[in-house]
């Protein structure tokens, strides 16, 4: 740990280039711009908490969502779980009891996952229940099991290209996803589609869990969740949850006494840059062509790793997540050792805590190409010391 | 209440001569702009939890701390406010208590007040205790006597130009405030300076309470919040909250759990078109030039009702405040009947009641004068009708 780390692939963080695909949004808007929104409200004015109503449009249709269906917030998708599962501690969910009125309340948290939402179910003292993740998506037989108990209030999915490991969930899954009847009137999937458009391969197109949901009348069980952080700027992008009508006015009630409203002329700012979803995608084929070269670094030299890994190849999204049985603590630290900084291992896990000790996070974004072959290099080298 | 409204001078909103002001704030950063900060980050990308350094010196500078005792947010300073309270009811304060698992929280509500300060407690079921405000501020020996009590666990001020009856605190008042010694270590004065630069006549300069604090070692005494809603944009600004080493630090652990940052480019926006304090105060003349007169039309028409109201004349802030000896339901039902929106009666008081039936809250800013003429001449109607 006494060494200087000079390389950094431990969160997934768009490159320099990656950002600057976007610069030409920052030419929409200027002084001699129309801030008139298409219901007539001037965006730079107070009005329009939900978001203005091109902008639940744009954001309704990368969720596949109508825009009715959609709020539009500020920078980050986070800060929105976040304030989803805050509320439900402190005023319930649809006039359910206020979690922290209740004696105990579970989560089902699937591995390997995202840190940052173990970490908000840590900081309100939920329980998180691990539930394993495989290559089409969570084990459906479990969560079944686990919410016919009334204390099991939600769950965090990654449905296309999962953080960390990548996959996508098939139809099968989603369809039960869609089909989940908990005991908990108040239970929620936190349906995190971070990653809904960011393909390196071909797309690996998902079910409409909401359309799903909506045919057996169950569409009050969703939460979903995007943003425009990996699309546009990490730093100013726009943010949106999609939900039932019966949901969205939950929301809003609480809404109208939290904030006088979101930013507006940043929402106006991406719908007139974007102008719809084929906007949006042709943008992600700029992003794609910039990330494709470094997952295939990546996959190059984790090949040559053979079997002292197991790893699975994601079609898209920010993650490679490699396997090596009961090592990776080890490996993680040898690389800090010799200058490269993972993920903390067991990150994948809640309560940082991977019993088996075999999952690493790498995530190749960030790095220019030369920087990520050395990283790997060290990686391998790592790997390959510690399975000795 | 069957007319159509035609006038609307219910809420504090900047008229589009005001918004239009910052318009070349549109121009400042394009695709050839530079996006590295001050502390060398690309705002573009992650980082930067509490704001760009840049930013947090500028509205520190509004808010009269150092930058290391302010963090810069998105748009909406209320959602700021509201976000502390949340955290208090979920994590208290500082290690204290939760606030949820109390049997009982109270809060000190100075009346006449801010509507959205009183929601916030409402929606959260903080007992709200009313103290009347004076033309130098609260009345001290009350709040002394009431924050005794531990389960007194803050209290809503708006120091200058307060809204919405546009006093400002006496120098006694806010060393009386500074020097408070609450009961409840979590006892803290949510001190919201929305209208620190907002003068209509000359600046009413205020003490600077975090000062006053430190000088007795009770800086933790203070959160203190601020936006541009009123100087750039209301649908994008930026805001922040100001308190002491220890309460940021508090803050911020809370902080990287629930969000990934807030918009940084909008924030860099700010700093790059005002520059610096003088920036803003230059920016704020042209703001009182088009308010200006429009107070003065409000004054020469409640001038003109002579002792059928009670009044003083604000030196800045967004509103003046009329009393009308019991009968201000009826004066704004009746503005209603004749085509004119006021604040609803009782809005000042917490739980929306106004016990005396008497305080009016008229904000003249949105109408042009022409249109204020017309409102005002409405007002001068009712309140001779109802006071007959």
């Amino acid at each position: 740990m006494d060494k200087k780390v000079y390389l950094d692939i431990s969160r997934g963080k768009p490159s320099k280039q990656q950002v600057d695909l976007s610069l030409k949004m920052m030419d929409v808007l200027s002084s001699s711009s129309n801030y008139i929104d298409d219901n007539g409200f001037d965006v730079r004015n107070y009005g329009e908490l939900l978001g203005i109503s091109e902008a639940r449009e744009l954001m309704g249709d990368i969720l596949g969502l109508d825009k009715e269906n959609v709020i539009v917030y500020g920078n980050s998708s986070l800060q929105i779980m976040y304030d989803q599962i805050s509320r439900s501690y402190t005023h319930g969910v649809c006039g359910s009891t206020p979690w922290c009125k209740l004696p105990k309340v579970k989560w089902i948290c699937l591995v390997p996952g995202y840190d940052r939402h173990f970490a908000i179910c840590e900081h309100f003292g939920i329980e998180m229940i691990s539930v394993e993740l495989g290559k089409d998506g969570p084990d459906m037989d479990k969560i079944e099991e686990l919410i016919k108990d009334p204390s099991v209030k939600g769950l965090w999915a990654v449905p296309k290209y999962s953080n960390p490991s990548g996959i996508s969930y098939s139809d099968e899954v989603i369809k039960r996803l869609a089909n989940l009847h908990p005991s908990a009137s108040d239970f929620r999937i936190y349906y995190d589609n971070a990653y809904a458009l960011h393909n390196i391969d071909e797309d690996e197109a998902i079910l409409n869990i909401f359309d799903e949901a909506k045919k057996v009348g169950n569409e009050d069980i969703v939460y979903m969740f995007t943003s425009t952080s990996k699309i546009s700027f990490p730093g100013g992008g726009i943010a949106a949850l999609g939900a039932s009508k019966k949901n969205i006015e939950d929301i809003q009630k609480q809404l109208r006494i939290q904030t006088i409203g979101f930013d507006k002329i940043n929402q106006l700012r991406h719908v007139r840059y974007f102008r719809d979803l084929d906007g949006i995608k042709s943008h992600m084929e700029k992003h794609r062509a910039i990330l494709k070269p470094k997952f295939d670094v990546v996959y190059s030299y984790l090949d040559s790793l053979g079997d002292l890994i197991e790893y699975s190849k994601p079609k898209g999204g920010y993650f490679v997540t490699i396997k090596v049985r009961g090592v990776a603590k080890e490996v993680v630290n040898r690389c800090l050792g010799l200058g490269l900084k993972l993920t903390e291992a067991g990150a994948t896990h809640p309560y940082h805590n991977d019993s088996s000790n075999s999952y690493i996070r790498i995530a190749p974004t960030y790095l220019g190409l030369d920087e990520l072959h050395q990283a790997m290099k060290i990686i391998v080298q790592a790997v390959k010391e510690e399975t000795k």
